[in-house]
């Protein structure tokens, strides 16, 4: 967290913290009393950030963190209830609201370097979500992960879209169903996280290793995964032809011919900034 | 079991027994010194008991279990073979079980209530099929699971169906290629089963399990395994489209609305009876 | 090793042993001072020795292992740099390659005859994508994993279409934006591989492997694998509608009648040589 958005004396501060972390992005959800839930205006300023990061050279990689006890508990069911009484009983809010989730999450995968979550306490329904949508993600001992919606009886229908492509399809169905959480533990045993470190430790962690990726050539970076979402979606045999038109196209890169070359001449690679 | 079905006079018992527990109807397979396979007046009375219960709003979930050492061993090969005299070697029939059997498993997939399996013996062919189509799985400790089809010439192409989409791919190649049972403790690592527990006990556990979900409301239950099952067939981005308007149709629902109300007064909700 | 090949006087010795172990065929990568890069040569000859061990009714099943302390190092970058002189600066030569390579690796998906990898040590990139690619995959507890293409500005984009086909998606993630190799223990937690062994023993273990599925009907393992992986592309419907017609072809074949038949009788069956 910065010093000056921390100690700001302003009476409401900030939704959402951005600092730099040499190279990396560190994105920290800030409304510890509303457990971080994710309201209209704290899914406009994760969008707004992801997409001002995804134009900026300088920055080579995003971690997603919270301040708090709580990851976050998914959409804010007050700012939600609030509009049952517009004139459409809610219905265009809402509406608007789940595309603009659901852009923001896709505004993840979109981006051009690596995003890795750093979950700290319960991440719940869309919490869950962005846990999901990340593509990488570390979390403390002490994490847990739900989707409880069909305790509100209102299904995780949207968090599904993420969680489903991380997790087997029973464990998946067991959150969406009983509502109930796993331990950080068992969220990397199915596949929602990728380490689970000491409690306290894992914002550093998430920094490390979103560092790691930053010190690789970016243009690979940007490449790379942006295939790995696009043929994940292919037949095997369309995945085949995408993938090695990519890596033709990587091999004819700068970056391609620095690094093949550094590793033939056992020296170190110089990357472009891009 | 019930006490009136186990303890019926008839030289024939019913071979699917069913009982009501609460709002959850448990399915009984009934043929254990056929190890419960799946004869096409198993099928039948399988696919007629879950249209029955798709349309009884009393019944609030489904608990599929099996008296005897096994919970089933697949298809009924004295039935398949018998019809190798007929005029066309049996082709009509075996094409007509294996359709019937194809439906009934996706009529557990659509059955807009969640179906849990107790699995208290070895599941092979179409018995581990059964495992794998049902939403959650509970398995004794003492539980086994195979597709050895291709010990006897012929492969578990329809019970792979099922089990591919429960289980990553070496691990159900495996499964397949070699027809070796996995115990129940492996099939929950690989993700065909949700729970292991003592052996015994996995009946009462799906029955606890199904009752969770039960409790839920029954319209948001129905809405999200359908949408769950639908989304997992589409891309990343059609999947966010269709999942934002099954959101939005949720919010705008009376249990939904109902749900969150009680959840923001702090109080239990009341769900539509539907 | 075959000692023939082995111990040949030549300077050159062969690229790529093949042996035969009963009805398996031993292919084994020989170049273990170039860490078994996957050369065009190399490519060539493993698609070519595929090719032929598809028509050979002798043949069973295909067991491919390596010699040295690397399983396989991936693409050749010596060679595909040198091409870096040619006219388009290699453009052709690199599309070419990644084509080649791309169709070696769908034929071992393609090939009638289950395909076991046996991992002695260290596979990265293309040389992790062979495993990836392989049905089955038995590895050394000495084993280890990697597609660290990334750290040489060349994202492992081809291997991903075969990892994330075996892998959950933040793992593969991983492995493909660190570049960290993964132990045999977790690239069997992950799905990438189905049994880790003893070191030394790998070779023994995947020939015993293959020689069990060997013992089946070759045209049900035929059968079955070219499903397999066909239904995994399909939507539930359409495959279920695949499978059952699958089945049904496979039940009216000699081998099913025999192996369904043998069952009832309790006898050993007697396969068709096909």
């Amino acid at each position: 967290m910065s010093a000056q958005a921390a100690r700001a004396p302003s009476p409401q501060p900030p939704i959402l913290l951005r600092e730099t972390k040499g190279s990396i992005a560190v994105l920290t959800l800030n409304r510890p009393a509303a457990r971080n839930s994710l309201s209209a205006a704290t899914i406009a300023s994760l969008h707004a950030e992801l997409n001002d990061i995804g134009g900026d050279k300088a920055i080579r990689g995003v971690v997603i963190a919270a301040n708090g006890p709580a990851f976050s508990a998914g959409h804010d069911m007050k700012e939600l209830t609030a509009r049952r009484t517009d004139p459409d009983r809610g219905r265009a809010f809402f509406a608007e609201m789940m595309t603009a989730c659901s852009a923001m999450m896709q505004a993840i995968v979109h981006l051009p370097k690596p995003v890795v979550a750093a979950v700290q306490g319960i991440a719940t329904a869309a919490g869950c979500q962005l846990v999901a949508s990340c593509d990488l993600a570390i979390a403390s001992e002490d994490a847990k992960f739900a989707t409880p919606g069909v305790d509100i009886g209102l299904f995780c229908s949207t968090p599904m879209v993420a969680l489903s492509r991380n997790v087997p399809r029973k464990q998946a169905m067991e959150m969406l169903l009983t509502g109930e959480p796993v331990t950080a533990d068992r969220a990397r045993e199915i596949g929602l996280v990728n380490r689970v470190v000491p409690a306290g430790t894992e914002l550093g962690a998430a920094i490390e290793l979103a560092q790691q990726v930053a010190l690789k050539s970016a243009y690979t970076v940007k490449l790379g995964k942006e295939a790995f979402y696009r043929q994940a979606e292919m037949s095997l045999e369309e995945a085949y032809r995408y993938a090695a038109e990519v890596m033709t196209e990587n091999m004819m890169a700068r970056d391609a011919e620095e690094g093949i070359g550094a590793f033939i001449e056992k020296r170190a690679p110089t990357w472009r900034d891009e």
